[in-house]
């Protein structure tokens, strides 16, 4: 094993979000599953975006933001994921570099536009998002930079992938470039409806080549069809080397070989958007991983990471998050 | 003089603003005024996007930015503006039906790309602007909506226009269009530099056709080429119906042919970003006054709506102004 170049690559679909406040009333009349990201067609987006209020537009995708709050943290983290050479396009690439994470994945020239996601913050904080795919279905194992993912400690691909059959492909095959190098495979289970989309695959993932994985309490519950966290544990134990589990305001849990490390969420003074809550958890956590970090110090740069950036609208850092967790560790 | 269907119709620059964080080192080094707009060219846009952190990206433009004011407010405005038919321009479209704002100008099917500003919020809330005209120098006298200015009690026309030759003659067309009606006519003076660059131009257009004049305390005083603040008004009196003149923290001044009204600023907890303060003081002050508002009043609720959109990133309210200025108001 070469030394590592990167702390952490991740793979994902590159998203840029279109943020909006919405009242509750909006989603209930639309049927939306408030919390949860839904996927929808170009059609349904344009409709669905001609009834949204003003927006603002902000670089996301879920990986993309965990890559990009790694960066922050002081880490070197890599991305691989799909644009099209459109405007949006363009303000992806440009955000990303900016972040300081490295990005080359060839911008698609032709076919649909770079995916957005529609977020709609209700007055609970609560963010509920329907996302176009656009381009970042085209990525495709051809798209999976060889170099780049052996170069990294950790390889992170998002559940989101699973949603195609290309990318499932590159997923696949970035698993193996980092197995071969002997690196570490990290999933997160991204959304409990994907989880309930491809069940009985993520849970051979799990079983097979995933070595550390990520879930919020009701993906994992969705993943064991369990009604209770402590279940869901029991049911994840042994099956990989690192288990980081999210609870919202009850803090997060952490299983590995050595037993279950439990940390409190950082308490915020105001939650205005919860978008990329999970995402900027597991940049923190990944962070302290892939820098020698104890599992409870993981979750605690995790919890404070989740913390900045649901203080404000947006799921990517808003302060140079080493600062901020500098601060707060102590 | 008809029933009037808008209360303000608006012409500027239709324009998608580009907001990151900077330190005031990366403003030095660059030789930007602070505080200021320039004007660039395309490849020194793309050059100082590149240079530039990751952003968020908001629909903008100063006369736009009021219109959208005054519809938060509750007020019935109307835009007139030039995007390309690209991504950024279906931003900027969106964004402004969204916020209840008629807003009906052809984008242009070739030439540049919608407008864009680069916009740096230094630590101390200062915004400093960095303009990419693009598709908004399109503008003439071809896409002034005679109904459109005739239906609007006042026309509100920003000074940024006259930094390219047709859209000072749509213009001067709009404001001719609206006398003929027996509206208003509204000028903002919108930037020092502007002034400098056509001080004589719109001593002339203050001598003429404008009614109600808008500056702030650095435009005024360049207008006149006056030290102080009481020469520039001095300069100022008789020449306009209205002019309401700001001063940051020190509040603002109305002049009217009955004599000086003074207001005190907003306390305003945390300025955040001062982008947006002038344009939705204006929309305040412009909704105010075609509601019968005396010219204290009208100052006071320009003042309340500066005071939101400094609170937060961003040159557009984030708060429906209508219930944010009627609690303050009391």
């Amino acid at each position: 094993m070469s030394q590592a170049r990167h702390d952490v690559v991740g793979i994902g679909n590159a998203i840029v979000d279109v943020i909006a406040h919405a009242e509750d009333a909006f989603l209930a009349q639309r049927s939306m599953a408030k919390g949860a990201m839904t996927l929808i067609e170009a059609r349904e987006a344009e409709a669905l975006y001609a009834e949204m209020g003003p927006g603002i537009e902000m670089s996301g995708g879920s990986a993309a933001n965990t890559m990009a709050g790694i960066a922050s943290l002081g880490g070197r983290a890599g991305f691989i994921g799909k644009v099209k050479d459109d405007q949006l396009g363009a303000i992806f690439l440009h955000d990303i570099r900016a972040a300081g994470v490295s990005f080359d994945t060839p911008a698609a020239k032709s076919g649909p536009p770079t995916a957005r996601c529609l977020i709609f913050v209700t007055p609970d904080a609560q963010r509920t998002m329907n996302t176009y795919l656009g381009a970042s279905v085209e990525l495709g194992p051809e798209d999976v930079d060889e170099a780049l993912v052996a170069s990294a400690k950790v390889t992170y691909l998002e559940g989101y992938l699973w949603d195609r059959p290309r990318a499932k492909e590159a997923f696949r095959k970035a698993a193996e470039i980092a197995h071969r190098a002997s690196r570490k495979v990290a999933l997160t289970l991204s959304d409990p409806f994907c989880v309930e989309r491809h069940r009985a695959e993520f849970q051979e993932l799990i079983k097979g080549p995933i070595d550390i994985l990520f879930a919020n309490e009701a993906e994992i519950r969705a993943l064991w069809q369990v009604a209770d966290f402590d279940a869901a544990l029991a049911a994840t134990r042994g099956l990989v080397e690192v288990a980081a589990l999210t609870r919202s305001e009850k803090g997060a849990a952490v299983l590995t070989s050595n037993g279950l490390a439990e940390v409190k969420a950082e308490p915020v003074s105001r939650v205005v958007d919860t978008t990329g809550a999970g995402d900027l958890f597991a940049a923190g956590f990944l962070y302290g991983l892939t820098n020698g970090r104890s599992p409870a110090d993981c979750a605690r740069i995790g919890a404070i990471a989740a913390a900045e950036v649901i203080s404000h609208v947006g799921a990517r850092p808003e302060r140079p998050l080493k600062a901020f967790v500098a601060e707060r560790l102590g």
